[in-house]
């Protein structure tokens, strides 16, 4: 069931362009278990692979994804049951240059008219705290020159909210209004 | 039957771009009856999930695609026989600086010399009225910032009609044009 | 036979994005009859249908491509035994404002130094004739605004080169060359 | 088994659009011979033919890919074992106005943060050495114009890192650096 609907989801990401080669990663909250269930590491994520549970406290199994911290805090420290970590290219473009990124299509303006854009080195506890926190206050958040986290009740919300990010900025690039935003 | 034909529209629509994750809907009238078929609020365009009937007047169901009203408006208003609602991201970016929209290549020249670009909230009364007004002169619209209304005699019709005038949008941006077409 | 590699080229076609909707045709010498097989009007390049056989002289049946005047023009004036007209984008948006393209890149340098830019709309005698005289010295020529025809021995090598010329076209827009190339 | 390898890696550079045509060519070390095994002359990559095997010594057969030249220096020069040579449309145009390619995104800074560009025409002894050379100190190389020879311990390896190479020019284009960065 679970690596089916992480295949799903992985290959919708695929299809749209919002990951590439073995990047990105995924999970979801363990039903009636203190962990969450994630991609492993290296793995192509519309693999269908079977995730990996990691606790919330403690170590991780090494065959999880290396991003786990940042899933963890965000758990801690959110409602969220599901999160999508993509890297989209028009919105990582975006992120180089802005510290907020406010969408002008009408999609974008309804349901996250203002991305924070963070900073932090994948792998650092900088990126965890600094991404835990944007997702408390709402579902996506860029981190810079990194990708999106993206989260929510399913992993299908968490996967439309990163799409919905990316074709913002790809509309903010395309009709030339990238540097007018911050 | 529906189900398929909807279907592969919708797989249409995803491989060339035009939409992404759960947007955009569409709708066929209903043979013999008063009212239309339309997609279900949040499927994807490729789920093949058999679409709502909604009739022409009075209440919708609460699955039918929340943009119901825009779709029972052109109905009402034209001859039309089905609608596409996309998001292409080429003409959306053409939309937020443009009044019109006239393409420049031989295709766009051709069939949609003059694309209109109204405005309008999703779910309002304007939105509705706008692109019933535009559809019963033509066969496709833009609302500004949000995405395409095309129409026709089919869902194939409405599906190119779609495609032309993001390819139209495409060649305007990739030449350079975008700017000087108002 | 001659369906299947129709539709094993006109995936190819759809896949890197060298058509879109229901334009574009494709046609191949008849063997040993005096005509060819085209596209039918309307079809998707990649729906496996059967081409129509049309005679080097007379009616064509109603059910062959529009364009069928270019390739009977191309069959009469050339050795080539196969035709690929596609509308890449990059290609057309690199025509409008160029009278010839010369690509920057290894292959299109190789392959195609220089890409003829005709006129002509469809449908005409004059797109005809250009596109006959252009293919009689090469196997690429692109029709401003329009798309681009290509010729060979067969759809593949036809495929191939426009394949190449919508490549050499993105390197010249993606690199800032676009008005410093006529 | 391996011309399964190789249309899975295939399958995937088609699907980025890391290679288009008949382009781009993959080879990885024949275990226990003294040799390699590379795709077809004018194969497509994602056709699932066997790769045919040259030594690293003496002649080629006549439908080995006409680049075995290039794969053969490598191979006698390094410790690798696999190469992907890819055509990425952003990673050549950046090419052609940079000596080096200097990533802004995190993946890229971190995997890659000096991309070498050297010259050669394709086919001859300078390629092959200026390759080899860069390849003996990082795991890709951009030939000037004409694309990414990428390598590692195996073929998806080689594949990750042309990934690589195209998102982080992506990045660079799509941002506006890309002449700020030599």
């Amino acid at each position: 069931m679970l690596d089916q609907e992480f295949k799903r989801i992985g290959d919708r990401l695929f299809s749209e362009g919002l990951v590439g080669a073995n990047f990105g990663n995924m999970s979801v909250r363990a039903e009636g278990e203190a962990g969450f269930r994630i991609t492993r590491t290296g793995a192509y994520l519309d693999s269908g692979e079977m995730p990996v549970f990691v606790p919330y406290e403690g170590n991780a199994p090494p065959e999880a994804s290396s991003e786990y911290r940042v899933h963890r805090a965000v758990y801690r420290a959110t409602p969220h049951r599901a999160i999508v970590h993509a890297h989209p290219v028009h919105a990582v473009a975006a992120s180089l240059d802005l510290e907020v990124i406010r969408p002008a299509d009408s999609e974008g303006r309804l349901l996250c008219p203002e991305i924070p854009v963070v900073t932090g080195e994948p792998g650092t506890d900088e990126i965890a705290k600094n991404v835990a926190e944007a997702l408390f206050r709402g579902n996506i958040v860029m981190v810079r020159g990194h990708g999106t986290f993206a989260a929510g009740k399913t992993l299908d919300e968490a996967y439309i909210y990163t799409s919905i990010a990316e074709y913002a900025c790809r509309i903010l690039i395309l009709s030339g209004r990238l540097r007018g935003v911050a």
